[in-house]
């Protein structure tokens, strides 16, 4: 070998599973790249050919900061995917672009968000929030009096009950990450933690829950466990550093992380603490789980382990034979991810992944396996394992379980259509063009 | 006691040192709360004596989602402070407004900002990263080849060498704390490893230095150490989850994690390998370090250990005596932070904070002290020690070794400008104004 080595031996890469999965640790940092293995198999970046040439940008002054600065003209079409956008009066979505981001940390700017009742522009200097009922004093907050208490930072994905609900649908949907999976999103959240409110307004032993009321014109209100609002129970006023978005509930929320969205009361103005649920109409009906036999579950909170790939997803496109990384999202309710496995078999072998950490508890955690593409079709799987011990369902048992739909996707309260967390799997065609399948 | 209990122990809260600092056990969740204390000392929360009044926006239906959400129109004045906001022909800086904001991730929009000719409107399809000069093999990059590596993802500052610049002034400045260390931010990147692509290029044993530039006016260009890129350095593509913003490097940056920020070159074009440094303008002028005497430093990269209070800072107003917390940022461009000490009576005495975990190497961390102001004047301030056993510096240690503006703060090159990391002081008059001032 010349003078030109490599500052790190060159190992071989490893194929741990079937149709290219490539061995994780060549991502773990133990003097091992990737690049030993890029030159034997075909390489991502191009030999430079052209000398340097100065682009217009280069050679004239850019443009002045703002005050407040937003995405590259470039970026323009990476947007929330809306189902209302002129705000007829009905529910709004706005769901998150996951396959034109990376990271976890979803940007304020592109947070999903669901309101029943469009989104309410609250002055804080107005807005107050009651904690009442079976306390020995109620008390009122404001935004003001919030920030003078010890706060709390963590991260945390917030998840709507219907999300990924299309794909309760007997035939897979033909539609990206954003659509199927995009009422997820992860955040950076500080605020009060509930625990401390309720003991200064001396909560009676014998309350069991909570009823959160929210200020949006549907005054949409929860019943939540008292226990939950002991383990870990935020009012959140801060999202990634700064006050609220206005549709995640700006001036203040309650934050459970890892239960259903929609109990993450937005614009909360009251707390009442009494002894039985509300029964209210958002728990026993609008994000009720209908069961097989047209039975339903009572109170189910949780937003179970999950995953899916991100990248490459439907609507991006493989343009040559080569090296990839596929990437993607996990996230549990219950607790921390330990463990993404990825297949590109249609889950017949199942490599490792890489994790990005610290991992966080019920937050996104990012996964990454390198995977060298031949050009033959492949099918990309992602299962996510969580340190509860909870496993993501293969597909086959999450429907003889759940039920699938026998109706329309867009007739919501008909069908089985809430806490979907079974597998997502993208086709990739020999032309390197990627479908939804069911596998 | 009646059926009214508190569901945990109330503490007796302990004064942990002068002017009403507080254990900061209180914080740590191990079945105590601040609640007990607070009704003997005064409490932060009115009673609530008025029934609940439907508020003009729970009335009325609210406002349509957009595509990309924006801040409240109540948060219009959270902006960053520009001090060039016409773009005239000289250097600009937006900085970060760190006493409206809370936790650690700087929102993308307020991410602080320095250019040197204006922000560059790059077309990512048009944009190439070279790896040229002692290496087998030059190589080309582009934005959408760099997302097919295994990206990492990970928690960083970015830090002006001059942020904190006015503080070497005389006498204290009358401003906030966004005017005084609003050059520094974080934020979540993901990027490629560079080791990986200079492994993929080949690079000669014998070099030292890379030479990186930017696609700006200036092509501003910065020599960083061959080892460094081998630790810790990443091209990032994603800020936050999305795609860099325009003034913080769009399409592609480098991000070297605890290197003063304009050695993370925005908009990179280029990394030559080469054997020695290049003596650039920007590192032998524009971002050199001017000692007592008249000697600048060579090559001082390192952003030392810090920490400064943002709540309560200057420009807040403490309105009555009673309970708050003091909250602040700390970091360090050696490792993790390991304690911060938060004194109220000008370090007279001092109590130790409650760190927001997870710590992450190189990056924010929020510490936070219970204070119970009992309405007297206090003297509030931070120190915080990394896990290097690095120490931030008391200001008279500091202002011994690295000297103080004998000239006006406007004239950046004639007197020590660089790496400020000292104590900042915060004085709470009886009224409950606040000035910054040297103790």
């Amino acid at each position: 070998m010349s003078q030109w080595r490599r500052r790190h031996g060159a190992p071989s890469l490893d194929v741990v599973a079937g149709n290219g999965l490539i061995d994780r640790r060549v991502l773990l940092g133990r003097g091992i790249t990737i690049a030993g293995g890029l030159a034997a198999a075909g390489t991502v970046s191009g030999a430079a050919a052209e000398p340097l040439v100065d682009a217009p940008w280069s050679r004239a002054v850019g443009e002045p900061m703002p005050a407040v600065q937003t995405p590259s003209a470039f970026e323009k079409d990476v947007t929330r995917a809306l189902s209302n956008p002129n705000g007829e009066f009905r529910t709004s979505h706005a769901r998150t672009p996951h396959h034109r981001l990376g990271g976890t940390v979803t940007p304020n700017g592109l947070h999903f968000s669901i309101n029943h009742g469009g989104v309410p522009n609250i002055d804080p200097a107005e807005h107050k929030l009651v904690i009442h009922g079976m306390v020995r004093r109620p008390l009122e907050f404001t935004l003001e009096s919030l920030a003078r208490y010890p706060l709390v930072t963590r991260m945390a994905f917030v998840e709507c009950a219907g999300n990924s609900a299309p794909m309760f649908a007997k035939e897979p949907l033909q539609t990206t990450v954003q659509m199927l999976h995009g009422l997820v999103s992860n955040a950076e959240w500080t605020g009060v933690p509930l625990s401390v409110l309720l003991d200064e307004a001396g909560i009676d032993p014998t309350a069991k829950w909570l009823v959160a009321e929210g200020a949006d014109a549907q005054f949409l209100d929860r019943s939540v466990p008292v226990k939950k609002a002991y383990d870990d129970a935020l009012i959140a006023i801060y999202q990634n550093g700064e006050h609220l978005m206005p549709g995640n509930g700006y001036p203040m929320r309650l934050l459970l992380p890892g239960y259903q969205g929609n109990m993450n009361v937005k614009y909360l103005r009251r707390i009442k603490v009494i002894d039985q649920p509300a029964y209210s109409y958002f728990e026993t009906k609008n994000y009720s789980q209908i069961l097989p036999g047209g039975k339903t579950w009572r109170f189910h909170f949780l937003m179970e382990v999950k995953s899916f790939i991100t990248h490459p997803s439907f609507g991006h496109s493989i343009k040559q034979p080569g090296l990839y990384a596929i990437s993607g999202l996990a996230y549990s309710g219950t607790g921390r991810i330990s463990k993404v496995m990825v297949s590109a078999d249609g889950g017949k072998s199942w490599g490792e992944a890489a994790l990005q950490g610290p991992i966080h508890d019920k937050a996104f955690t990012r996964f990454v396996m390198p995977w060298r593409w031949d050009g033959q079709p492949a099918i990309l799987q992602s299962r996510a394992y969580d340190d509860g011990g909870n496993v993501q369902p293969l597909r086959a048992e999450f429907v003889a379980l759940r039920g699938e739909a026998s109706r329309p996707v867009a007739t919501p309260l008909t069908f089985p259509n809430q806490h979907y967390n079974s597998i997502t799997s993208w086709a990739v065609d020999s032309s390197g063009a990627i479908k939804h399948v069911y596998a």
